[in-house]
């Protein structure tokens, strides 16, 4: 509940930028999955920094929990408000505010979306690559460290984020890190915000590193006998420094879906797709390098293209995978697992995983971006059985628990929210204990974005 | 000073490994460059973590003040004791501990040096890249954020730390990342620990990301007509994704040094040395390519070569310079400055700084690692003459104050120790207060490494 005094400032201060309709609250209570909804007490629509600095400082001295909102497409809860309160909703605060061409950097507002960013970007020869799938705000994505398919190259958010403006949970506004490319002046306060889920302060600009589009791009797809060729013939890349832009593994039940579903004639097997960016003999003599490592690795039915719509159908499979599995069951939610480990671990994490879907009741095809370790089950269920999200969470928690013992994560880029917050301490140890020190000493009274990531009180 | 009772429940534990020896107080009070001896009350040299917990625990009961030790090759006074204490020396824990090829990953104590690492790694065909030239302690490089010539390409230290061990200032230790990739599993614990200079806890342990030994390397060298020619073809390099491992700028004053020294017979221009790495046709494309874009900016001499004694002979200058520098003045001490600004500035920093050393009576040539816009003015002083440490001081914070006003940072690599702290609240504003805030939620009696980074109480 808003005390009507603070509701009363709230509305003098934004007008109708500050709403309570019941469809406004619902629809920021709504999560991607299988979170019950948890709406907020009012939703708050600010036009700049100041606004947000002074909305929290309202928040702050009434004991109003604040909740960022970008695009709402996070999976595990991370912008619901399961205390109510008010949720900032920063889609007015959307501008791409400087583009910074010779440093390859770009000022945002949190509101601006990956895809608006490089439509912007598109006279300059530059890109944004990190590509969660999800046409995603930026400020979501720092502060869930998203990353994608193109981070086996270019790195995630953690790698993205130059700098930061940041409101604090009293209403200060701070900036993180500068232009330079490097610092060693003091704690990297970036790094702390990005990935904190805004339950350290708000996001209200970034600056972010930019690449050069490459002069050209191939693309390459293969069939394997087994997974393990299959992650083989990645780490061998890997370590010839081969540094493709994306490297993507298909299951075997997602290509028999693909193959059912419009007849694709996929050889029966699990593939990888792989995408270099650079010169046009660079990425010719990419393709051809990992065609020889795959021919050595039981690699069968070696494709690869540089023409744009070469590339498109060789990574067809790829763009149809999750719809085309989701398709399999009408009316069905998606629960997506997300582990993370060590990529020499990965054969035998994916190879549990698939025995352990095998044996239950529910399907869930794997589809994996593999230079990083980092896999996702496409488990689906029927999300009005508790019986069948049971049976996804028990899965997805034991996939968490054989990542933890191979030395990986619960999460490489989903993030914690409400969803993997009884993993932390399994994850974490006492190294949890000091997360929250750490969210004490910033958010003494525990108002941003309550209720996730560290441990609750 | 250390209470009796406290130095016998040390001495009971380490025995001989903890000295009260005045030469070895001394040795461990002393740094590189201007600061005054500061030193410790005891040393202590650890075995293992245990040990270490353990140290840390009396050194909190007493309220002893710890300072972290590795190579003593810090430029700012970070290792001295300006409040006394205990010194933990790491030498003893110096070991691999792991290399783990596949993953292309190592684990270390924090005392293994980064060459002591790379010959451990020689048959492996993996590396560790990030070079301070100084051989320090990977635990030091790590404490300090540090980086070098290869960082344009490889990144530094806060790219390279996957995990951590740490102990803290209770004595309690904790593990911060995990072996995967890369995580959204709460907050970035390792990137805070990464450049905090021992003041939120001692790292014992280091999980490093490794990368694969290049199949060839080509290097560069071309003189231009004016210090903005170099850096728009630095710029442009960059923009075109030639990605070198290094990019190092000479000045005119050193290549007139050089010259000078031992008849080099370099074109009196400034300087820049560039360094490929990759397949060997795509160094030498990359060779080819810079020599293109050098030619179009002022670019005179171009010369590259791919055969190690002719890379060699290419970069000597890069490698004579800095004692060849300092040899001009026998007896000298460099005061080595280390501002980073965003590229497009670099230009103009640059050319201030020269013409302020220009019109001081200090002699201070200029070498950059261009491609991340950080350069370092080798100021000579006799160290016991005030006015010209205060000269050398006062030409650095000009550095400083100018580097702020173009987005940049007041340390690039060397970090803040007790040398760079007066500069903080310039370069933080805010954000400086919520490093103490962090400071005291992690150390509330502010026994780690006292007197540095955070505002003193």
């Amino acid at each position: 509940m808003i005390p009507a005094d603070a509701l009363s400032e709230l509305v003098s201060m934004l007008g109708e930028r500050l709403t309570t309709g019941k469809s406004d609250l619902a629809l920021h209570g709504r999560s991607e999955t299988w979170h019950p909804e948890m709406p907020p007490d009012a939703v708050a629509y600010p036009d700049d920094t100041g606004e947000v600095a002074a909305i929290v400082a309202v928040c702050a001295r009434h004991g109003i929990p604040v909740i960022g909102w970008g695009t709402g497409t996070a999976l595990e809860g991370h912008a619901s408000a399961p205390r109510g309160g008010l949720t900032v909703d920063f889609r007015r605060m959307d501008r791409v505010l400087e583009v910074a061409a010779e440093d390859m950097l770009v000022r945002v507002q949190p509101g601006c979306t990956r895809e608006a960013l490089n439509t912007e970007l598109r006279a300059t020869g530059l890109m944004f690559p990190v590509d969660p799938g999800a046409n995603a705000s930026l400020g979501g994505m720092a502060s869930t460290r998203a990353s994608g398919t193109t981070a086996v190259r270019y790195g995630t958010m953690h790698d993205h984020v130059r700098a930061l403006e940041v409101v604090l949970a009293d209403g200060r506004v701070i900036r993180t890190g500068t232009r330079a490319a490097k610092s060693s002046a003091g704690y990297d306060l970036t790094a702390l915000f990005v990935g904190a889920e805004g339950t350290l302060g708000l996001i209200t600009e970034l600056t972010l590193k930019l690449h050069g589009v490459p002069e050209a791009i191939s693309a390459a797809v293969c069939g394997f006998d087994t997974t393990e060729g299959a992650i083989d013939a990645v780490i061998l890349a890997m370590q010839m420094g081969l540094a493709p832009a994306r490297m993507e593994y298909v299951d075997l039940a997602t290509v028999r879906i693909l193959n059912a579903a419009d007849d694709a004639g996929l050889p029966e097997m699990p593939h990888l797709l792989l995408e270099f960016h650079g010169t046009e003999e660079g990425v010719a003599a990419d393709a051809a390098r990992f065609g020889e490592i795959a021919a050595d690795l039981g690699g069968h039915d070696y494709r690869w293209a540089t023409r744009a719509e070469d590339r498109t159908r060789l990574w067809s499979m790829r763009h149809r995978a999750y719809h085309t599995i989701l398709a399999t069951r009408p009316g069905a939610t998606a629960i997506v697992t997300d582990v993370c480990v060590p990529i020499s671990a990965l054969g035998q994490a994916i190879g549990r995983a698939t025995a352990e879907i095998d044996a239950s009741p529910l399907d869930g095809p794997i589809l994996g971006h593999v230079g990083d370790g980092n896999y996702h089950a496409i488990l689906m269920v029927d999300r009005a059985d508790p019986a069948e999200v049971a049976e996804a969470k028990r899965l997805s928690d034991a996939m968490v628990t054989h990542a933890l013992e191979l030395g990986g994560t619960a999460t490489g880029e989903h993030g914690v929210g409400l969803g993997k917050l009884h993993l932390m301490e399994a994850e974490h140890g006492r190294a949890w204990d000091v997360m929250g020190a750490v969210k004490r000493a910033l958010d003494p009274d525990g108002l941003m974005n309550p209720g996730k990531l560290v441990r609750q009180n």
